[in-house]
């Protein structure tokens, strides 16, 4: 793979309710633009990333063309794509294909959402009524199955108006504490962290910091997450700007950022209906044979924290740390910034916030600024070698998507 | 550009009440995967193209992955595209992307979409309703703008519920006629010759010949326009199979259709409001420069007559005949099967059918199917050179998205 990261843009993550999707997305586009040296003009394929704009705005079609109407991009393909809360890495992914084939030199690739509405009960209604909906009851029936071979507490919350999503994260986290012994604390020790970290980021949509007994006393989602330990509803775009090798050296910028490899992949139980639990572990795999480096080379990491869970999970899968290990890791501080491995540094979705079809794009603005060594008081210090993993969607209790993406640092 | 088709399928469009838009994709799929003699398991990357299932079934999410779930190929990367009636081409351009970059040397794209529910009324209002809402009244009064420009007949129907897309289509007629001297009769003459072309097609919705005077009698969507004159509102589903040159060799396809060119463009008016009229034009001009042939090495075409007018200005901006000569070729027989340039042997959206989030890989299977030599009744003799033009989505009153290809018959 002989792709670069020019440039990466994001606004700050939070509640932008009179600032509309496009401005956002533009914003964002800008700023990637600006941070790569290059204007509008100079790009040949620009793809955007939505999930649920159609669901809560009603515009079903032409996002792109509509929101990047604001910059003068005459001509040039615009290509709409969509993978769930994986929508914006999807985006980067695809304009990466762009490049490297050679049908483009210079990629935008843009992710943005809109979330909280004026009306915030509706924002979330048409989000998790969205979702899946084809394969909901299916979900809901395959999770009964999952929970009933794994040690369920007694939950009063559970079955109520929770998103799916909370009760399959749930499922998830009550499967590895029985398996692995994994603690509530040690959840909480995650959120604990993610939330420290974004205190010194200003894209967090959260900037506050909350001790262990603070995040085990809050709000109760659907045991064992409380409110910390869940990503947030969020507002906020981000873009960044691919060059092959060539228009990289043309820039003459020294902050260029490789892709050593990426990965994306879907589980999801195709086969003959068939639950594949290892797709995230399979895309590991043929990512870091594609990078030509392990996870012991990995300096920070960026995964898909929707909740506390999913953080250990993902590192678990990458291999950063051992099956099993990744609530000991956070509680052993590990992966603090300062730690071995430091994962998401940015606050994650917990914190920094998650506009689903935006953060696999925030996630890569996380590591490319801590690859430039431009993080300020959450710099990883010394980060060559950095791994980003978002996911998107749920079939069955397989994520529909999975990206990963290797990224390092300029020589 | 090295790349190949080496197999296409298509469901018949038209109204597939009790069969869903994952069956329908399936079967597409399935046929494609057949006509190039592989499995599932070879494919991978997945590009899915769908406009409006959010609109009308409520499915925003993660359509491809559920649309394919019938197929065996976990792990792949699942792509979900859109770009509004030019969602299916734009699947095929990022295909194409994946394998001309290396990433996947076998790519599949499918295009499906049911717009035709139970609920007729509802399967309308959701296609009008969800196109371009945010732009839509600066559409309608850039319309005016433009229909004031240009004599407008009294027209009692002009402004009750009709598509947008009808009224803008019927303001393009209206100036194209006042230009060029393009007769109501000559529309009538491109929709007939249409639906006699789709009379030997056993995978269009339509299949019954009609007079020119038959059409001109028929009930009016909106002046000049009668029924036969404008695309169904269909089912179905297409997809295409695309390889490397290695892998073409390796499937020792003898009917291997080669890429020659394709091109994806947006218009919009993105340059300070000023509307660009000329985006498919610009974009047939670096078609042609990257095909390294000309329009007059054309053996036939396939362009997206949404309306009859559709097909006699995109073959004007294709070069196939010269600016305001797209009606009389049309009465002079030049663009039936027979004549020196036949245009949409498959009906078109006319006739065929236009299940707007598959029919540009339909375009894509006729054009093949041609090229080969197994057209039948309805065979272009000789045909070599094709191409196919496929449009989606308005701006003001400029194309959201215009694709173009230009296929090679097996030499």
């Amino acid at each position: 793979m002989r792709a670069y990261l020019l440039g990466v843009g994001m606004t700050p993550f939070g509640r932008w309710t009179d600032v509309s999707l496009a401005e956002l997305a533009c914003r964002a586009a800008r700023a990637a633009l600006d941070d790569a040296g290059l204007d509008a003009c100079d790009v040949r394929v620009a793809v955007v990333g939505n999930a649920v704009q159609g669901a809560i705005e009603g515009q079903h079609g032409i996002r792109g063309q509509l929101m990047l109407r604001g910059l003068e991009m005459t001509g040039i393909p615009v290509v709409n794509v969509e993978n769930a809360c994986a929508s914006a890495s999807t985006a980067l992914h695809v304009a990466t294909a762009y490049v490297a084939s050679g049908l483009a030199d210079i990629a935008l690739a843009v992710g943005a959402e809109k979330m909280v509405t004026a009306d915030r009960g509706r924002s979330l209604d048409a989000f998790e009524g969205s979702w899946d909906r084809a394969d909901r009851n299916g979900t809901l029936r395959r999770l009964a199955d999952f929970a009933a071979a794994t040690p369920v507490p007694a939950d009063a919350e559970a079955g109520a108006a929770h998103s799916v999503f909370m009760d399959v994260y749930a499922a998830f986290a009550r499967d590895h504490m029985a398996r692995y012994g994994t603690t509530v604390r040690q959840l909480a020790v995650v959120s604990a962290k993610n939330h420290a970290h974004s205190a010194a980021n200003r894209n967090a949509q959260y900037r506050r910091q909350f001790t262990v007994e603070q995040i085990l006393a809050a709000r109760r989602v659907v045991w064992p997450f409380t409110v910390p330990m869940c990503s947030a509803v969020s507002d906020g775009a981000a873009a960044a700007v691919i060059a092959s090798a060539d228009a990289a050296r043309g820039a003459g910028s020294s902050r260029a950022v490789g892709i050593r490899a990426l990965e994306l992949a879907h589980g999801g139980g195709w086969t003959g209906g068939h639950i594949d639990a290892h797709v995230s572990r399979r895309a590991a795999h043929r990512l870091w044979e594609q990078a030509a480096v392990g996870p012991r080379d990995v300096d920070v990491a960026e995964v898909h924290d929707a909740t506390a869970i999913g953080e250990i999970q993902q590192i678990e899968h990458l291999g950063l740390v051992g099956p099993g290990e990744g609530g000991l890791a956070a509680e052993q501080g590990r992966t603090s910034i300062g730690g071995d491995i430091p994962v998401n540094p940015s606050g994650g979705l917990e914190s920094r916030g998650h506009p689903i079809g935006a953060t696999g794009l925030a996630q890569v603005f996380e590591i490319v600024t801590q690859l430039r060594g431009e993080a300020g008081s959450r710099q990883v210090h010394g980060a060559r070698i950095a791994v980003a993993e978002n996911g998107g969607g749920l079939i069955g209790l397989e994520e529909a998507a999975v990206s990963m993406i290797v990224l390092e640092a300029a020589s």
